[in-house]
Protein backbone atom coordinates (compact mmCIF):
# COMPACT_ATOMS: atom_id res chain seq x y z
CA UNK A 1 0.00 0.00 0.00
CA UNK A 2 1.28 3.16 -1.13
CA UNK A 3 1.54 6.09 1.83
CA UNK A 4 -1.61 7.77 0.33
CA UNK A 5 -3.78 4.87 0.43
CA UNK A 6 -2.33 3.97 4.02
CA UNK A 7 -3.10 7.18 4.87
CA UNK A 8 -6.83 7.50 4.12
CA UNK A 9 -7.25 3.74 5.57
CA UNK A 10 -5.23 5.14 8.82
CA UNK A 11 -8.10 8.14 8.82
CA UNK A 12 -11.04 5.88 8.59
CA UNK A 13 -10.01 3.18 11.22
CA UNK A 14 -9.32 6.66 13.42
CA UNK A 15 -12.36 8.45 12.76
CA UNK A 16 -14.82 5.51 12.98
CA UNK A 17 -13.20 4.29 16.47
CA UNK A 18 -13.11 8.27 18.30
CA UNK A 19 -15.08 10.14 15.60
CA UNK A 20 -14.62 12.36 12.96
CA UNK A 21 -14.35 15.46 15.51
CA UNK A 22 -11.82 13.77 17.71
CA UNK A 23 -9.30 13.39 14.89
CA UNK A 24 -6.92 15.72 13.10
CA UNK A 25 -4.10 15.36 11.01
CA UNK A 26 -1.73 14.67 13.92
CA UNK A 27 -3.13 12.35 15.20
CA UNK A 28 -3.27 10.29 12.17
CA UNK A 29 0.71 10.77 11.06
CA UNK A 30 1.53 9.77 14.34
CA UNK A 31 -0.22 6.94 14.68
CA UNK A 32 1.50 6.04 10.83
CA UNK A 33 4.77 7.44 12.11
CA UNK A 34 5.20 9.60 9.26
CA UNK A 35 5.97 13.45 9.93
CA UNK A 36 3.24 15.78 9.48
CA UNK A 37 5.12 17.19 6.21
CA UNK A 38 4.67 13.81 4.35
CA UNK A 39 0.68 13.73 5.36
CA UNK A 40 0.68 17.13 3.98
CA UNK A 41 2.43 16.40 0.43
CA UNK A 42 -0.85 14.19 0.39
CA UNK A 43 -3.59 16.27 2.07
CA UNK A 44 -3.96 19.90 2.11
CA UNK A 45 -6.15 19.12 5.21
CA UNK A 46 -8.71 16.58 7.15
CA UNK A 47 -11.38 18.16 5.02
CA UNK A 48 -9.96 16.55 1.70
CA UNK A 49 -8.67 13.27 3.51
CA UNK A 50 -12.40 13.22 4.27
CA UNK A 51 -13.49 13.96 0.79
CA UNK A 52 -11.72 11.26 -0.30
CA UNK A 53 -13.21 9.06 2.01
CA UNK A 54 -16.40 10.12 1.12
CA UNK A 55 -15.63 9.40 -2.56
CA UNK A 56 -14.92 5.49 -1.83
CA UNK A 57 -18.30 5.31 0.47
CA UNK A 58 -20.15 7.07 -2.76
CA UNK A 59 -18.53 4.53 -5.13
CA UNK A 60 -19.21 1.30 -2.82
CA UNK A 61 -22.68 2.40 -2.39
CA UNK A 62 -23.82 2.83 -5.95
CA UNK A 63 -22.59 -0.08 -6.62
CA UNK A 64 -24.37 -1.92 -4.20
CA UNK A 65 -27.53 -0.59 -5.81
CA UNK A 66 -26.85 -0.73 -9.21
CA UNK A 67 -25.49 -4.39 -9.96
CA UNK A 68 -27.77 -6.74 -10.50
CA UNK A 69 -30.88 -4.98 -10.58
CA UNK A 70 -32.63 -6.81 -13.85
CA UNK A 71 -36.20 -8.06 -12.73
CA UNK A 72 -37.24 -10.63 -11.43
CA UNK A 73 -35.80 -9.85 -7.72
CA UNK A 74 -35.69 -12.71 -6.00
CA UNK A 75 -35.56 -12.37 -1.87
CA UNK A 76 -31.51 -13.31 -2.20
CA UNK A 77 -30.94 -10.56 -4.29
CA UNK A 78 -33.72 -8.26 -2.51
CA UNK A 79 -32.01 -9.17 0.85
CA UNK A 80 -28.72 -8.58 -1.06
CA UNK A 81 -29.06 -5.09 -1.56
CA UNK A 82 -29.85 -4.25 2.17
CA UNK A 83 -26.96 -6.65 3.84
CA UNK A 84 -24.38 -4.77 1.30
CA UNK A 85 -25.88 -1.31 1.87
CA UNK A 86 -25.39 -2.03 5.37
CA UNK A 87 -21.69 -3.16 4.85
CA UNK A 88 -21.51 0.27 3.56
CA UNK A 89 -22.54 2.03 6.17
CA UNK A 90 -20.52 0.43 8.87
CA UNK A 91 -17.18 0.71 6.73
CA UNK A 92 -17.70 4.17 6.64
CA UNK A 93 -19.41 4.80 9.68
CA UNK A 94 -17.83 7.70 11.09
CA UNK A 95 -19.39 9.85 8.54
CA UNK A 96 -23.14 8.25 9.78
CA UNK A 97 -22.13 9.14 13.64
CA UNK A 98 -21.80 13.21 13.10
CA UNK A 99 -23.48 13.29 9.61
CA UNK A 100 -24.37 16.80 10.09
CA UNK A 101 -21.42 18.32 11.59
CA UNK A 102 -19.78 16.87 8.75
CA UNK A 103 -22.25 18.24 6.35
CA UNK A 104 -21.99 21.69 7.43
CA UNK A 105 -18.24 22.32 7.69
CA UNK A 106 -18.45 21.72 3.70
CA UNK A 107 -20.97 22.64 1.23
CA UNK A 108 -19.48 20.36 -1.35
CA UNK A 109 -19.30 17.63 0.52
CA UNK A 110 -23.13 18.71 1.86
CA UNK A 111 -24.70 18.50 -1.68
CA UNK A 112 -23.00 15.47 -2.84
CA UNK A 113 -24.20 13.89 0.05
CA UNK A 114 -28.20 15.18 -0.97
CA UNK A 115 -27.50 13.86 -4.66
CA UNK A 116 -26.59 10.55 -3.45
CA UNK A 117 -29.96 10.35 -1.27
CA UNK A 118 -31.99 11.68 -3.80
CA UNK A 119 -30.56 9.02 -6.04
CA UNK A 120 -30.51 6.14 -3.62
CA UNK A 121 -34.41 7.05 -2.71
CA UNK A 122 -35.11 7.05 -6.32
CA UNK A 123 -33.63 3.74 -6.91
CA UNK A 124 -34.67 2.05 -3.43
CA UNK A 125 -38.34 2.78 -4.71
CA UNK A 126 -37.58 1.87 -8.01
CA UNK A 127 -36.44 -1.69 -6.60
CA UNK A 128 -39.61 -1.89 -4.08
CA UNK A 129 -42.11 -1.41 -7.10
CA UNK A 130 -39.89 -4.05 -9.13
CA UNK A 131 -40.73 -6.87 -5.78
CA UNK A 132 -44.45 -5.47 -6.39
CA UNK A 133 -44.42 -6.01 -10.22
CA UNK A 134 -42.81 -9.70 -9.96
CA UNK A 135 -45.83 -9.94 -7.62
CA UNK A 136 -44.14 -10.67 -4.01
CA UNK A 137 -45.09 -7.24 -2.43
CA UNK A 138 -48.24 -4.63 -2.25
CA UNK A 139 -48.51 -1.46 -2.93
CA UNK A 140 -47.72 0.20 0.52
CA UNK A 141 -50.27 2.51 2.22
CA UNK A 142 -50.03 5.78 3.03
CA UNK A 143 -50.11 9.03 0.95
CA UNK A 144 -46.61 8.36 -0.88
CA UNK A 145 -46.58 4.95 -1.18
CA UNK A 146 -43.44 3.07 -2.34
CA UNK A 147 -41.44 6.53 -1.98
CA UNK A 148 -42.68 6.66 1.61
CA UNK A 149 -41.17 3.15 2.14
CA UNK A 150 -38.25 3.94 0.31
CA UNK A 151 -37.77 6.76 2.57
CA UNK A 152 -38.79 5.13 5.92
CA UNK A 153 -36.02 2.18 4.92
CA UNK A 154 -33.60 5.10 4.02
CA UNK A 155 -34.22 6.65 7.41
CA UNK A 156 -33.42 3.47 9.61
CA UNK A 157 -30.48 2.54 7.45
CA UNK A 158 -28.94 6.11 8.06
CA UNK A 159 -29.71 6.70 11.30
CA UNK A 160 -28.65 3.47 12.83
CA UNK A 161 -25.44 4.00 13.51
CA UNK A 162 -25.80 6.91 15.46
CA UNK A 163 -28.77 4.74 17.09
CA UNK A 164 -26.29 2.63 18.16
CA UNK A 165 -23.54 4.54 18.90
CA UNK A 166 -26.46 6.85 21.31
CA UNK A 167 -27.41 3.57 22.97
CA UNK A 168 -24.45 2.57 24.19
CA UNK A 169 -22.98 3.09 27.48
CA UNK A 170 -19.48 4.17 25.84
CA UNK A 171 -21.06 4.76 22.58
CA UNK A 172 -19.39 1.52 20.95
CA UNK A 173 -20.55 0.02 17.81
CA UNK A 174 -20.02 -3.95 16.51
CA UNK A 175 -20.38 -5.36 13.46
CA UNK A 176 -23.40 -7.34 14.77
CA UNK A 177 -25.17 -4.33 15.49
CA UNK A 178 -25.99 -4.12 11.67
CA UNK A 179 -27.73 -7.43 12.07
CA UNK A 180 -30.43 -5.73 14.52
CA UNK A 181 -30.40 -2.85 12.10
CA UNK A 182 -31.42 -4.70 9.02
CA UNK A 183 -34.18 -6.78 10.86
CA UNK A 184 -35.61 -2.98 12.16
CA UNK A 185 -35.23 -2.21 8.51
CA UNK A 186 -36.98 -5.41 7.38
CA UNK A 187 -39.96 -4.54 9.59
CA UNK A 188 -40.85 -1.50 7.67
CA UNK A 189 -41.15 -4.04 4.53
CA UNK A 190 -42.48 -6.70 6.28
CA UNK A 191 -46.63 -5.46 6.22
CA UNK A 192 -46.23 -5.33 2.16
CA UNK A 193 -44.12 -8.31 1.65
CA UNK A 194 -45.18 -11.80 0.67
CA UNK A 195 -44.45 -13.94 3.82
CA UNK A 196 -43.16 -16.60 1.90
CA UNK A 197 -40.68 -14.02 0.37
CA UNK A 198 -40.09 -12.33 3.17
CA UNK A 199 -39.29 -15.32 5.60
CA UNK A 200 -37.00 -16.37 2.67
CA UNK A 201 -34.90 -12.66 2.52
CA UNK A 202 -34.22 -12.50 5.80
CA UNK A 203 -33.02 -16.34 5.99
CA UNK A 204 -30.37 -14.92 3.39
CA UNK A 205 -29.87 -12.17 5.78
CA UNK A 206 -29.28 -14.11 8.63
CA UNK A 207 -27.21 -16.72 6.91
CA UNK A 208 -24.90 -14.29 5.18
CA UNK A 209 -24.85 -11.63 8.12
CA UNK A 210 -23.33 -14.93 10.45
CA UNK A 211 -21.02 -15.44 7.69
CA UNK A 212 -19.57 -12.30 6.98
CA UNK A 213 -19.49 -11.33 10.33
CA UNK A 214 -17.08 -13.87 11.24
CA UNK A 215 -14.24 -11.95 9.05
CA UNK A 216 -14.29 -9.15 11.93
CA UNK B 1 -38.72 36.85 32.88
CA UNK B 2 -35.36 36.78 35.03
CA UNK B 3 -31.80 36.52 33.84
CA UNK B 4 -30.91 33.12 34.33
CA UNK B 5 -34.64 32.32 32.59
CA UNK B 6 -33.34 34.84 29.80
CA UNK B 7 -30.15 33.19 29.26
CA UNK B 8 -31.40 29.81 28.97
CA UNK B 9 -34.13 31.14 26.08
CA UNK B 10 -31.22 32.76 24.34
CA UNK B 11 -29.34 29.78 24.74
CA UNK B 12 -31.82 27.71 23.12
CA UNK B 13 -32.85 30.22 20.67
CA UNK B 14 -29.29 30.37 19.05
CA UNK B 15 -28.36 27.05 19.42
CA UNK B 16 -31.66 26.16 17.38
CA UNK B 17 -30.42 28.59 14.81
CA UNK B 18 -27.34 27.59 14.49
CA UNK B 19 -26.26 24.27 16.57
CA UNK B 20 -24.69 23.53 19.67
CA UNK B 21 -21.81 23.18 18.49
CA UNK B 22 -21.36 27.18 16.93
CA UNK B 23 -22.78 28.61 19.55
CA UNK B 24 -20.53 29.43 23.04
CA UNK B 25 -21.27 31.37 26.56
CA UNK B 26 -20.29 34.85 24.76
CA UNK B 27 -22.57 34.76 21.74
CA UNK B 28 -24.98 34.03 24.50
CA UNK B 29 -23.93 36.83 26.94
CA UNK B 30 -23.62 39.32 23.64
CA UNK B 31 -27.08 38.75 22.43
CA UNK B 32 -28.78 39.32 25.70
CA UNK B 33 -26.13 42.63 26.28
CA UNK B 34 -25.52 40.83 29.27
CA UNK B 35 -21.71 40.59 30.65
CA UNK B 36 -19.83 36.78 30.71
CA UNK B 37 -19.40 37.86 34.40
CA UNK B 38 -23.20 37.80 34.61
CA UNK B 39 -23.85 34.37 32.78
CA UNK B 40 -21.31 33.01 35.24
CA UNK B 41 -23.28 33.98 37.64
CA UNK B 42 -25.90 32.02 36.80
CA UNK B 43 -24.10 28.86 34.95
CA UNK B 44 -20.65 27.45 34.97
CA UNK B 45 -20.09 26.80 31.42
CA UNK B 46 -22.08 25.83 28.56
CA UNK B 47 -22.42 22.28 28.96
CA UNK B 48 -24.73 23.38 32.20
CA UNK B 49 -26.76 25.45 30.13
CA UNK B 50 -27.61 22.45 27.91
CA UNK B 51 -28.46 20.04 30.68
CA UNK B 52 -30.61 22.37 32.21
CA UNK B 53 -32.14 22.78 28.53
CA UNK B 54 -32.15 18.93 28.09
CA UNK B 55 -34.39 19.37 31.82
CA UNK B 56 -36.63 21.12 29.85
CA UNK B 57 -37.06 18.66 27.15
CA UNK B 58 -37.13 15.68 28.77
CA UNK B 59 -40.24 16.90 31.09
CA UNK B 60 -41.96 17.99 27.98
CA UNK B 61 -41.34 15.11 26.44
CA UNK B 62 -42.83 12.65 29.43
CA UNK B 63 -45.73 14.67 30.14
CA UNK B 64 -46.34 13.67 26.50
CA UNK B 65 -46.41 10.10 26.66
CA UNK B 66 -47.72 9.69 30.36
CA UNK B 67 -51.16 12.78 30.12
CA UNK B 68 -54.20 11.20 29.30
CA UNK B 69 -53.26 7.55 28.44
CA UNK B 70 -56.55 6.13 29.87
CA UNK B 71 -58.25 3.34 27.61
CA UNK B 72 -59.47 3.63 25.23
CA UNK B 73 -57.07 5.31 22.93
CA UNK B 74 -59.35 7.54 20.42
CA UNK B 75 -57.77 8.20 17.24
CA UNK B 76 -57.52 12.05 18.31
CA UNK B 77 -55.73 11.36 21.33
CA UNK B 78 -53.58 8.52 19.86
CA UNK B 79 -52.56 11.47 16.80
CA UNK B 80 -52.12 13.83 20.00
CA UNK B 81 -49.29 11.87 21.38
CA UNK B 82 -47.37 12.07 17.82
CA UNK B 83 -48.65 15.67 17.99
CA UNK B 84 -47.00 16.86 21.02
CA UNK B 85 -43.81 14.95 20.74
CA UNK B 86 -43.24 16.68 17.17
CA UNK B 87 -43.80 19.93 18.83
CA UNK B 88 -41.15 18.52 21.79
CA UNK B 89 -38.48 17.93 19.69
CA UNK B 90 -38.86 21.30 17.30
CA UNK B 91 -38.39 23.29 20.24
CA UNK B 92 -35.28 21.68 21.51
CA UNK B 93 -33.98 20.60 17.61
CA UNK B 94 -30.40 21.58 18.64
CA UNK B 95 -30.33 18.30 20.97
CA UNK B 96 -31.28 16.30 17.75
CA UNK B 97 -29.34 17.91 15.28
CA UNK B 98 -26.14 16.76 16.96
CA UNK B 99 -26.78 14.17 19.39
CA UNK B 100 -23.72 12.32 19.66
CA UNK B 101 -21.17 14.85 19.91
CA UNK B 102 -23.40 16.24 22.84
CA UNK B 103 -23.52 12.71 24.55
CA UNK B 104 -19.94 11.96 23.59
CA UNK B 105 -19.07 15.32 25.14
CA UNK B 106 -21.22 14.31 28.79
CA UNK B 107 -21.51 11.57 29.64
CA UNK B 108 -24.38 12.17 32.52
CA UNK B 109 -25.94 14.02 29.90
CA UNK B 110 -25.75 10.53 27.73
CA UNK B 111 -26.82 8.46 30.45
CA UNK B 112 -30.16 10.54 31.20
CA UNK B 113 -30.88 10.18 27.45
CA UNK B 114 -30.56 6.64 27.44
CA UNK B 115 -33.09 6.09 30.25
CA UNK B 116 -35.48 8.36 28.22
CA UNK B 117 -35.20 6.48 25.42
CA UNK B 118 -36.09 3.20 27.50
CA UNK B 119 -38.89 4.83 28.85
CA UNK B 120 -40.28 6.45 25.98
CA UNK B 121 -39.85 2.69 23.62
CA UNK B 122 -41.60 1.36 26.71
CA UNK B 123 -44.79 3.56 26.55
CA UNK B 124 -44.40 4.21 22.96
CA UNK B 125 -45.18 -0.37 23.28
CA UNK B 126 -47.87 0.20 25.67
CA UNK B 127 -49.72 2.82 23.95
CA UNK B 128 -49.95 0.45 20.55
CA UNK B 129 -51.12 -2.04 22.96
CA UNK B 130 -53.46 -0.72 24.40
CA UNK B 131 -54.87 0.72 20.60
CA UNK B 132 -54.38 -3.09 19.87
CA UNK B 133 -56.58 -4.28 22.51
CA UNK B 134 -59.18 -1.33 21.85
CA UNK B 135 -59.71 -3.25 18.86
CA UNK B 136 -57.89 -0.94 16.42
CA UNK B 137 -54.61 -2.32 15.67
CA UNK B 138 -53.50 -5.51 14.58
CA UNK B 139 -50.11 -7.16 16.07
CA UNK B 140 -47.42 -6.10 13.80
CA UNK B 141 -45.29 -8.73 11.84
CA UNK B 142 -41.87 -9.09 12.35
CA UNK B 143 -39.68 -10.76 15.44
CA UNK B 144 -40.37 -8.56 17.90
CA UNK B 145 -43.98 -6.84 16.77
CA UNK B 146 -45.18 -4.18 18.91
CA UNK B 147 -41.68 -3.20 20.28
CA UNK B 148 -39.87 -3.06 16.76
CA UNK B 149 -42.89 -0.57 15.44
CA UNK B 150 -42.38 1.28 18.98
CA UNK B 151 -38.66 1.72 17.78
CA UNK B 152 -38.93 2.05 14.20
CA UNK B 153 -41.18 5.15 15.63
CA UNK B 154 -39.03 6.61 17.78
CA UNK B 155 -35.75 6.45 15.39
CA UNK B 156 -37.93 8.31 12.56
CA UNK B 157 -39.01 10.73 15.67
CA UNK B 158 -35.57 11.43 16.95
CA UNK B 159 -33.77 11.38 13.37
CA UNK B 160 -36.08 13.32 11.53
CA UNK B 161 -35.02 16.88 12.62
CA UNK B 162 -31.55 15.89 11.13
CA UNK B 163 -32.74 14.19 8.01
CA UNK B 164 -34.51 17.31 7.00
CA UNK B 165 -31.13 19.52 7.85
CA UNK B 166 -29.08 17.23 6.36
CA UNK B 167 -31.75 17.56 3.21
CA UNK B 168 -31.86 20.89 2.74
CA UNK B 169 -29.16 23.09 0.90
CA UNK B 170 -28.30 25.61 3.65
CA UNK B 171 -29.68 22.56 6.50
CA UNK B 172 -32.33 24.91 7.58
CA UNK B 173 -35.56 23.57 9.03
CA UNK B 174 -39.11 25.12 9.43
CA UNK B 175 -41.78 24.03 11.50
CA UNK B 176 -43.76 22.63 8.23
CA UNK B 177 -41.39 20.06 8.38
CA UNK B 178 -42.64 18.56 11.41
CA UNK B 179 -45.96 18.00 9.47
CA UNK B 180 -44.07 15.93 7.05
CA UNK B 181 -42.27 14.19 9.79
CA UNK B 182 -45.44 12.83 11.31
CA UNK B 183 -47.05 11.74 7.53
CA UNK B 184 -43.72 9.52 7.75
CA UNK B 185 -43.59 8.15 11.14
CA UNK B 186 -47.47 7.52 10.59
CA UNK B 187 -46.53 5.48 7.29
CA UNK B 188 -44.63 3.26 9.62
CA UNK B 189 -48.28 2.31 11.76
CA UNK B 190 -50.27 2.53 8.90
CA UNK B 191 -50.61 -0.81 7.75
CA UNK B 192 -51.45 -2.48 11.07
CA UNK B 193 -53.75 0.22 11.99
CA UNK B 194 -57.72 0.29 11.12
CA UNK B 195 -57.75 2.14 7.70
CA UNK B 196 -60.88 4.26 9.70
CA UNK B 197 -58.51 4.78 12.71
CA UNK B 198 -55.96 6.04 10.77
CA UNK B 199 -57.82 8.26 8.74
CA UNK B 200 -59.46 10.16 11.47
CA UNK B 201 -55.83 10.54 13.58
CA UNK B 202 -54.17 11.61 10.09
CA UNK B 203 -57.18 14.45 9.46
CA UNK B 204 -56.55 15.34 13.75
CA UNK B 205 -52.74 16.07 13.10
CA UNK B 206 -53.12 17.58 9.78
CA UNK B 207 -55.54 20.31 11.47
CA UNK B 208 -53.72 20.71 14.76
CA UNK B 209 -50.77 20.73 13.04
CA UNK B 210 -52.08 23.52 10.72
CA UNK B 211 -53.43 25.24 13.69
CA UNK B 212 -50.30 25.61 15.54
CA UNK B 213 -47.70 26.30 12.63
CA UNK B 214 -49.92 29.58 12.40
CA UNK B 215 -48.61 30.43 15.96
CA UNK B 216 -44.90 30.29 14.18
Amino acid sequence: MNNRDRILEEARRLMNAHGAQAIGTTQIADALGISPGNLYYHFKNKEEIIRVLFDGLERAFRDVLTVDVDPPIGPARFAGFYLRSFDVVWEYRFIFGGLLNLLRRDEDLSRRYQEMQAWALKNLEAIARQVAEDGNMSKPRGRNGFRSVALNTWLIWSNWIRHVQISSPDHAIVRADMGSGMSQLFDVLAPYLDPDFDRAARRVLAREFTASSADG
